[in-house]
Protein backbone atom coordinates (compact mmCIF):
# COMPACT_ATOMS: atom_id res chain seq x y z
CA UNK A 1 0.00 0.00 0.00
CA UNK A 2 1.39 3.50 -0.85
CA UNK A 3 1.61 5.12 2.96
CA UNK A 4 2.01 8.89 1.32
CA UNK A 5 -0.24 11.78 2.28
CA UNK A 6 -1.03 14.09 -0.39
CA UNK A 7 -1.27 17.91 0.43
CA UNK A 8 -4.29 19.38 -0.53
CA UNK A 9 -3.95 22.57 1.12
CA UNK A 10 -1.22 24.78 3.36
CA UNK A 11 -1.42 28.09 5.47
CA UNK A 12 1.43 29.81 6.95
CA UNK A 13 0.88 29.89 10.94
CA UNK A 14 3.84 31.93 11.79
CA UNK A 15 7.15 33.25 10.09
CA UNK A 16 9.79 33.05 12.46
CA UNK A 17 13.73 33.44 12.25
CA UNK A 18 14.48 29.80 13.20
CA UNK A 19 11.85 28.10 11.21
CA UNK A 20 8.02 28.60 10.58
CA UNK A 21 5.47 26.94 10.75
CA UNK A 22 2.30 25.73 8.57
CA UNK A 23 -1.30 24.16 9.10
CA UNK A 24 -1.81 21.20 5.77
CA UNK A 25 -4.81 19.91 4.67
CA UNK A 26 -3.56 16.66 3.53
CA UNK A 27 -4.90 13.37 1.78
CA UNK A 28 -4.66 9.44 3.70
CA UNK A 29 -4.45 6.74 1.74
CA UNK A 30 -7.89 6.27 2.30
CA UNK A 31 -9.22 9.45 0.21
CA UNK A 32 -9.92 10.93 3.77
CA UNK A 33 -8.54 14.23 4.42
CA UNK A 34 -6.72 15.10 7.85
CA UNK A 35 -5.11 18.46 9.20
CA UNK A 36 -1.12 18.64 9.58
CA UNK A 37 0.97 21.25 11.91
CA UNK A 38 4.31 20.95 10.70
CA UNK A 39 7.60 22.83 11.80
CA UNK A 40 9.45 24.14 8.19
CA UNK A 41 12.97 24.47 9.16
CA UNK A 42 16.45 24.96 6.97
CA UNK A 43 18.12 22.28 8.30
CA UNK A 44 21.69 21.84 10.04
CA UNK A 45 24.89 20.12 10.20
CA UNK A 46 27.42 19.17 12.90
CA UNK A 47 30.88 17.85 13.15
CA UNK A 48 33.01 15.92 15.54
CA UNK A 49 36.57 16.48 15.19
CA UNK A 50 38.26 13.74 16.69
CA UNK A 51 42.60 13.92 16.73
CA UNK A 52 45.34 11.76 16.28
CA UNK A 53 45.07 10.50 20.77
CA UNK A 54 40.93 9.94 20.22
CA UNK A 55 40.19 13.22 21.83
CA UNK A 56 36.93 14.70 20.91
CA UNK A 57 36.04 18.49 21.11
CA UNK A 58 32.49 19.29 21.71
CA UNK A 59 30.82 22.52 23.24
CA UNK A 60 28.77 23.35 26.13
CA UNK A 61 25.77 25.91 25.54
CA UNK A 62 22.56 26.80 27.14
CA UNK A 63 19.61 25.57 24.31
CA UNK A 64 16.53 27.64 24.80
CA UNK A 65 14.40 24.59 23.66
CA UNK A 66 16.05 22.35 26.74
CA UNK A 67 16.17 25.12 29.00
CA UNK A 68 19.35 23.65 30.06
CA UNK A 69 22.95 23.78 29.07
CA UNK A 70 23.88 20.76 27.06
CA UNK A 71 26.98 19.11 25.87
CA UNK A 72 27.07 18.99 21.61
CA UNK A 73 28.85 18.83 18.41
CA UNK A 74 29.73 21.24 16.81
CA UNK A 75 26.57 22.75 14.77
CA UNK A 76 24.93 25.05 12.56
CA UNK A 77 22.18 25.96 10.61
CA UNK A 78 22.21 25.79 7.15
CA UNK A 79 22.33 29.30 5.06
CA UNK A 80 19.63 28.70 2.12
CA UNK A 81 20.97 26.76 -0.18
CA UNK A 82 24.03 25.71 1.48
CA UNK A 83 26.37 22.47 0.99
CA UNK A 84 25.92 20.74 4.36
CA UNK A 85 29.42 19.67 4.43
CA UNK A 86 30.64 23.93 3.78
CA UNK A 87 28.44 24.21 6.78
CA UNK A 88 30.27 21.43 8.88
CA UNK A 89 33.44 22.84 8.18
CA UNK A 90 32.62 26.64 8.19
CA UNK A 91 31.39 26.07 12.00
CA UNK A 92 34.08 23.94 13.05
CA UNK A 93 36.78 26.50 12.10
CA UNK A 94 34.53 29.72 13.53
CA UNK A 95 33.43 28.22 16.52
CA UNK A 96 36.36 25.82 17.87
CA UNK A 97 39.36 27.10 15.63
CA UNK A 98 40.33 23.92 14.30
CA UNK A 99 40.68 22.64 10.25
CA UNK A 100 40.41 18.64 9.28
CA UNK A 101 42.38 17.35 6.49
CA UNK A 102 39.75 14.68 6.06
CA UNK A 103 36.07 15.13 6.32
CA UNK A 104 33.70 11.85 6.36
CA UNK A 105 30.03 12.01 5.95
CA UNK A 106 27.75 10.04 8.39
CA UNK A 107 24.55 10.86 6.24
CA UNK A 108 21.87 13.10 8.30
CA UNK A 109 19.01 12.34 10.87
CA UNK A 110 15.56 13.48 10.95
CA UNK A 111 15.33 14.95 14.54
CA UNK A 112 11.70 14.87 14.67
CA UNK A 113 9.96 13.47 11.21
CA UNK A 114 6.57 13.63 12.55
CA UNK A 115 6.05 17.71 12.40
CA UNK A 116 9.71 19.04 12.26
CA UNK A 117 11.00 19.41 8.51
CA UNK A 118 14.41 19.55 9.92
CA UNK A 119 17.43 17.05 8.48
CA UNK A 120 20.60 17.64 10.74
CA UNK A 121 23.46 16.38 8.53
CA UNK A 122 26.29 14.87 10.43
CA UNK A 123 29.90 14.54 9.65
CA UNK A 124 33.41 13.42 11.42
CA UNK A 125 36.53 15.25 11.12
CA UNK A 126 39.93 13.58 11.43
CA UNK A 127 43.57 15.17 10.65
CA UNK A 128 42.91 17.81 13.37
CA UNK A 129 44.74 20.94 13.54
CA UNK A 130 44.39 24.35 14.86
CA UNK A 131 43.90 27.47 12.92
CA UNK A 132 43.29 30.14 14.88
CA UNK A 133 43.96 30.54 18.81
CA UNK A 134 41.21 33.23 18.28
CA UNK A 135 38.51 31.60 16.78
CA UNK A 136 35.14 33.87 16.26
CA UNK A 137 33.84 31.91 18.94
CA UNK A 138 30.52 33.18 20.79
CA UNK A 139 31.48 34.01 24.25
CA UNK A 140 28.68 31.37 25.42
CA UNK A 141 29.63 28.91 23.74
CA UNK A 142 32.32 26.55 25.62
CA UNK A 143 34.48 24.11 23.88
CA UNK A 144 34.99 20.52 26.45
CA UNK A 145 37.89 18.21 24.90
CA UNK A 146 37.48 14.46 26.10
CA UNK A 147 37.95 11.20 25.21
CA UNK A 148 35.88 9.64 22.31
CA UNK A 149 35.40 6.35 25.07
CA UNK A 150 34.32 8.48 27.51
CA UNK A 151 32.08 10.71 25.36
CA UNK A 152 30.44 7.37 24.71
CA UNK A 153 30.13 6.64 28.15
CA UNK A 154 28.49 9.96 28.81
CA UNK A 155 25.81 8.89 25.79
CA UNK A 156 25.22 5.63 27.87
CA UNK A 157 25.17 7.15 31.33
CA UNK A 158 22.40 9.95 29.85
CA UNK A 159 24.56 13.22 30.12
CA UNK A 160 25.25 13.61 26.65
CA UNK A 161 20.85 13.96 25.62
CA UNK A 162 21.46 15.93 22.20
CA UNK A 163 20.31 13.66 19.48
CA UNK A 164 22.45 14.24 17.05
CA UNK A 165 25.62 13.92 18.99
CA UNK A 166 24.62 10.85 20.15
CA UNK A 167 24.07 9.89 16.81
CA UNK A 168 27.81 11.06 16.04
CA UNK A 169 29.18 9.59 18.74
CA UNK A 170 28.02 6.24 18.68
CA UNK A 171 28.43 6.13 14.91
CA UNK A 172 32.38 7.24 15.51
CA UNK A 173 32.90 4.56 17.48
CA UNK A 174 31.52 1.68 15.47
CA UNK A 175 33.84 3.27 12.15
CA UNK A 176 37.04 3.54 15.04
CA UNK A 177 37.26 0.02 15.65
CA UNK A 178 36.94 -1.31 12.18
CA UNK A 179 32.87 -2.05 12.54
CA UNK A 180 31.56 0.24 9.98
CA UNK B 1 31.10 31.43 33.75
CA UNK B 2 26.89 30.85 34.34
CA UNK B 3 25.69 29.90 30.23
CA UNK B 4 21.74 30.01 32.02
CA UNK B 5 19.71 32.09 29.78
CA UNK B 6 16.98 33.58 31.93
CA UNK B 7 13.59 34.67 30.53
CA UNK B 8 12.20 38.20 30.72
CA UNK B 9 9.18 38.51 28.80
CA UNK B 10 7.00 34.84 27.27
CA UNK B 11 4.47 35.14 24.16
CA UNK B 12 2.45 32.48 22.91
CA UNK B 13 2.50 32.83 19.59
CA UNK B 14 0.63 29.66 18.03
CA UNK B 15 -1.31 26.74 20.03
CA UNK B 16 -2.00 23.42 17.76
CA UNK B 17 -3.00 20.36 18.68
CA UNK B 18 1.00 18.42 18.33
CA UNK B 19 2.87 22.21 19.65
CA UNK B 20 2.53 24.96 20.79
CA UNK B 21 5.07 28.08 19.71
CA UNK B 22 6.37 30.80 22.48
CA UNK B 23 8.68 33.57 21.64
CA UNK B 24 10.75 34.68 24.61
CA UNK B 25 12.78 37.54 25.42
CA UNK B 26 15.78 36.45 27.40
CA UNK B 27 18.68 38.27 28.78
CA UNK B 28 21.77 36.58 28.24
CA UNK B 29 24.82 35.98 31.29
CA UNK B 30 26.18 39.33 29.75
CA UNK B 31 22.95 41.04 30.67
CA UNK B 32 21.94 41.73 27.22
CA UNK B 33 18.55 40.93 25.71
CA UNK B 34 17.40 38.65 22.88
CA UNK B 35 14.42 36.80 20.82
CA UNK B 36 14.43 33.21 21.39
CA UNK B 37 11.21 31.35 19.37
CA UNK B 38 10.38 27.89 20.84
CA UNK B 39 8.41 24.76 19.64
CA UNK B 40 6.77 23.88 23.28
CA UNK B 41 5.49 19.59 22.85
CA UNK B 42 4.97 17.44 25.69
CA UNK B 43 7.54 14.83 24.35
CA UNK B 44 7.52 11.36 23.26
CA UNK B 45 8.26 7.48 24.07
CA UNK B 46 9.76 5.41 21.80
CA UNK B 47 10.62 1.44 22.15
CA UNK B 48 12.95 -1.21 20.22
CA UNK B 49 11.14 -4.52 20.85
CA UNK B 50 14.07 -7.30 20.27
CA UNK B 51 12.86 -10.64 20.54
CA UNK B 52 15.05 -13.93 21.79
CA UNK B 53 16.47 -14.64 18.38
CA UNK B 54 17.57 -10.57 18.04
CA UNK B 55 15.05 -9.61 15.55
CA UNK B 56 13.53 -6.45 16.04
CA UNK B 57 10.04 -5.15 14.78
CA UNK B 58 10.02 -1.67 13.81
CA UNK B 59 7.06 0.65 12.05
CA UNK B 60 7.08 2.42 8.53
CA UNK B 61 4.99 5.29 8.21
CA UNK B 62 4.28 8.66 6.25
CA UNK B 63 5.74 11.75 8.31
CA UNK B 64 4.57 14.83 7.19
CA UNK B 65 7.53 16.65 8.74
CA UNK B 66 10.00 14.75 6.43
CA UNK B 67 7.67 14.53 3.96
CA UNK B 68 8.42 11.21 3.42
CA UNK B 69 7.74 7.17 4.73
CA UNK B 70 10.19 6.43 6.93
CA UNK B 71 11.17 3.41 9.28
CA UNK B 72 10.63 4.20 13.37
CA UNK B 73 10.78 2.22 16.18
CA UNK B 74 7.06 2.47 17.40
CA UNK B 75 6.44 5.27 19.40
CA UNK B 76 4.14 7.99 20.81
CA UNK B 77 3.51 11.60 22.42
CA UNK B 78 2.95 11.58 26.25
CA UNK B 79 0.09 12.51 27.41
CA UNK B 80 0.14 15.46 30.11
CA UNK B 81 1.53 13.88 32.83
CA UNK B 82 2.10 10.36 31.63
CA UNK B 83 4.99 8.15 32.48
CA UNK B 84 7.28 7.57 29.58
CA UNK B 85 7.55 3.89 30.48
CA UNK B 86 3.74 3.55 30.17
CA UNK B 87 2.90 5.90 27.06
CA UNK B 88 5.71 3.16 25.25
CA UNK B 89 4.54 0.19 26.72
CA UNK B 90 0.97 1.10 25.94
CA UNK B 91 2.19 1.55 22.37
CA UNK B 92 4.24 -1.55 22.00
CA UNK B 93 0.58 -3.37 22.56
CA UNK B 94 -1.56 -1.17 20.76
CA UNK B 95 0.56 -0.63 17.45
CA UNK B 96 2.35 -4.06 17.31
CA UNK B 97 0.18 -6.37 19.67
CA UNK B 98 3.56 -6.65 21.69
CA UNK B 99 4.03 -7.29 25.35
CA UNK B 100 7.19 -7.37 26.82
CA UNK B 101 8.41 -9.23 30.09
CA UNK B 102 11.20 -6.78 30.64
CA UNK B 103 11.28 -2.92 29.31
CA UNK B 104 15.05 -1.45 29.49
CA UNK B 105 15.36 2.67 29.85
CA UNK B 106 17.89 3.97 27.98
CA UNK B 107 17.42 7.28 28.61
CA UNK B 108 16.14 9.99 26.41
CA UNK B 109 17.10 12.15 23.90
CA UNK B 110 16.52 16.60 23.12
CA UNK B 111 15.65 15.52 19.25
CA UNK B 112 16.64 19.85 18.48
CA UNK B 113 16.97 21.29 21.93
CA UNK B 114 18.15 24.56 20.00
CA UNK B 115 14.55 25.42 19.52
CA UNK B 116 12.11 22.72 20.44
CA UNK B 117 11.37 21.30 24.08
CA UNK B 118 10.89 18.15 23.02
CA UNK B 119 12.19 15.02 25.34
CA UNK B 120 11.78 11.84 23.41
CA UNK B 121 12.51 8.62 25.96
CA UNK B 122 13.38 5.36 24.63
CA UNK B 123 13.31 1.98 26.03
CA UNK B 124 14.08 -1.49 25.08
CA UNK B 125 11.89 -4.46 25.11
CA UNK B 126 12.82 -7.57 26.08
CA UNK B 127 10.93 -11.08 26.27
CA UNK B 128 8.48 -10.65 23.53
CA UNK B 129 4.93 -11.86 22.95
CA UNK B 130 2.39 -11.46 20.76
CA UNK B 131 -0.66 -10.62 22.54
CA UNK B 132 -2.92 -9.50 20.27
CA UNK B 133 -3.46 -11.33 16.60
CA UNK B 134 -5.36 -7.81 15.59
CA UNK B 135 -4.00 -4.69 17.19
CA UNK B 136 -5.61 -1.55 17.64
CA UNK B 137 -3.39 -0.44 14.49
CA UNK B 138 -3.74 2.60 12.37
CA UNK B 139 -3.86 0.79 8.98
CA UNK B 140 -1.45 3.54 8.01
CA UNK B 141 1.57 1.88 10.05
CA UNK B 142 3.12 -1.08 8.86
CA UNK B 143 5.38 -3.03 10.87
CA UNK B 144 9.07 -4.15 9.87
CA UNK B 145 10.51 -7.41 11.21
CA UNK B 146 14.43 -7.72 10.77
CA UNK B 147 17.05 -8.67 12.37
CA UNK B 148 18.94 -6.17 14.78
CA UNK B 149 22.42 -6.55 12.62
CA UNK B 150 20.06 -5.64 9.38
CA UNK B 151 18.38 -2.82 11.18
CA UNK B 152 21.66 -1.58 12.49
CA UNK B 153 23.21 -1.84 9.22
CA UNK B 154 20.57 0.64 7.93
CA UNK B 155 21.27 3.13 10.19
CA UNK B 156 25.01 3.17 8.92
CA UNK B 157 23.44 3.38 5.17
CA UNK B 158 21.53 5.97 5.84
CA UNK B 159 18.28 3.85 5.14
CA UNK B 160 17.29 4.82 8.59
CA UNK B 161 17.24 7.83 9.57
CA UNK B 162 14.98 8.65 12.09
CA UNK B 163 17.11 9.91 15.18
CA UNK B 164 14.64 7.98 18.11
CA UNK B 165 15.54 4.88 15.67
CA UNK B 166 19.23 5.35 15.41
CA UNK B 167 19.61 5.98 18.83
CA UNK B 168 17.90 2.76 19.95
CA UNK B 169 19.25 0.67 17.28
CA UNK B 170 23.01 2.02 17.86
CA UNK B 171 22.64 1.54 22.14
CA UNK B 172 20.67 -1.64 21.54
CA UNK B 173 23.61 -3.11 19.67
CA UNK B 174 26.16 -2.08 22.36
CA UNK B 175 24.45 -3.86 25.14
CA UNK B 176 23.38 -6.71 23.56
CA UNK B 177 27.02 -7.22 22.71
CA UNK B 178 27.78 -6.40 26.35
CA UNK B 179 29.01 -3.29 26.16
CA UNK B 180 26.89 -1.36 28.18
Amino acid sequence: MDLTEKTITRNIIYEGKIFKVIKDTVQLPDQSLAAREVVIHAGGAGILPIDKDNNVTLVRQYRAGASDVLTEICAGKLEPGEDPRQCAVRELEEELGLRAETVIPLGYIYPTPAYDSERTYIFLARGITAVSAHPDRDEFVQPVKMTLNDAVKEVCDGKITDAKTQTALLRAERILSGKD
